[in-house]
């Protein structure tokens, strides 16, 4: 019923996760009333992104350029690894400027309930990365569920051998948040990590 | 800290009406884990979709074509014209299948609070089109809202002195609804314009 070129424009829209029918159609006619210029840009974008984009080979974060920028800068600690679920929390970590180490993203957390297991989510990359680097401790930075808690523990377990320390982010309330708004399993766990005040 | 591709393709993201920071994160990786040839797709569609869609010179609906497919249709009864606020509703419609008549697409509704005036909505080509048209009925299609009613209200007047009949589409109770969560503005309208049943 549209004219042809704008109903190819919403089935792109409709490829994009979460967005269905009603919303396509209106992000569609948003296109047609931006500038010519926002939407050459727009659209060289997309195959910028897919043509340039790909993993860094040693630690599997986005890159446009042969190593990831983490992998090869000169100024970073090479003793101590942080492992995360999703290459957009190495930005976050990044963020908090007090993480100086290198990272390895594996591609999802063990859950053998859904068929997750240990090779789908590519352990074997990074235990074979940490054999044939100098780390001196792993930080496992993953969400802390019942698959991140597998993951963690997996982890620990396979690099028994190596004597690298093997540690977890902290888990507890949130800065900033009332207590009451927590769930009973994080204040659980917030009892358990308590810290001794110094 | 993104690479420039990427940070690129999240800044075009954010370009669209509704989508912030996390939404073009979350779609900009969307992309790159597509197939290239959905993104081809996507980036030409993006350009054609600019390039091609105009609005045509009679109705304002859109097409890519030099008239709209409904004006350069032979098919269509030439003396019934349907005022719409926006060229999606002319699918919506068509859709029902039950009117063969032409469309005209106005660019908005009169709020003279809003700073709307007649003038901003395209009611002089309106008026011409009508005055230079065999049309014998005008249907107004619009929102029945107090913009709605004053824009009908305003071609009512305005078209006065042609001897064409204007109507309005029928407000009342969607069919299906439930009463009891129909607003009472609704119910008054669907109380005043009860039909006879035959």
């Amino acid at each position: 019923m549209y004219p042809e070129s704008l109903q190819d424009l919403i089935e792109s829209f409709k490829l994009l996760p979460g967005i269905g029918e009603k919303t396509a159609e209106r992000l569609a006619f948003s296109i047609i009333n931006m500038d010519k210029e926002k939407t050459d840009f727009f659209a060289t974008s997309i195959s910028n992104a897919k043509n340039k984009l790909h993993k860094c080979p040693i630690c599997s974060n986005i890159t446009d350029q042969d190593l990831c920028s983490i992998c090869s800068s000169p100024n970073r600690n090479k003793k101590i690894l942080c492992v995360v679920e999703d290459c957009k929390n190495i930005i976050l970590f990044e963020k908090t400027g007090s993480f100086k180490g290198m990272y390895h993203v594996i591609d999802n957390l063990i859950s053998p309930l859904d068929g997750i297991n240990p090779e789908d989510i590519g352990i074997d990359k990074l235990v074979k990365r940490i054999e044939s680097s100098p780390f001196e401790e792993i930080i496992i930075a993953v969400k802390p569920s019942i698959e991140g808690e597998t993951t963690s523990l997996y982890i620990k377990k396979i690099l028994e051998g190596l004597k690298i320390k093997v540690t977890r982010i902290a888990s507890g309330v949130p800065l900033g948040a009332d207590i009451e708004y927590i769930d009973s399993m994080t204040l659980e766990r917030a009892l358990q990590d308590r810290k001794e005040i110094e």
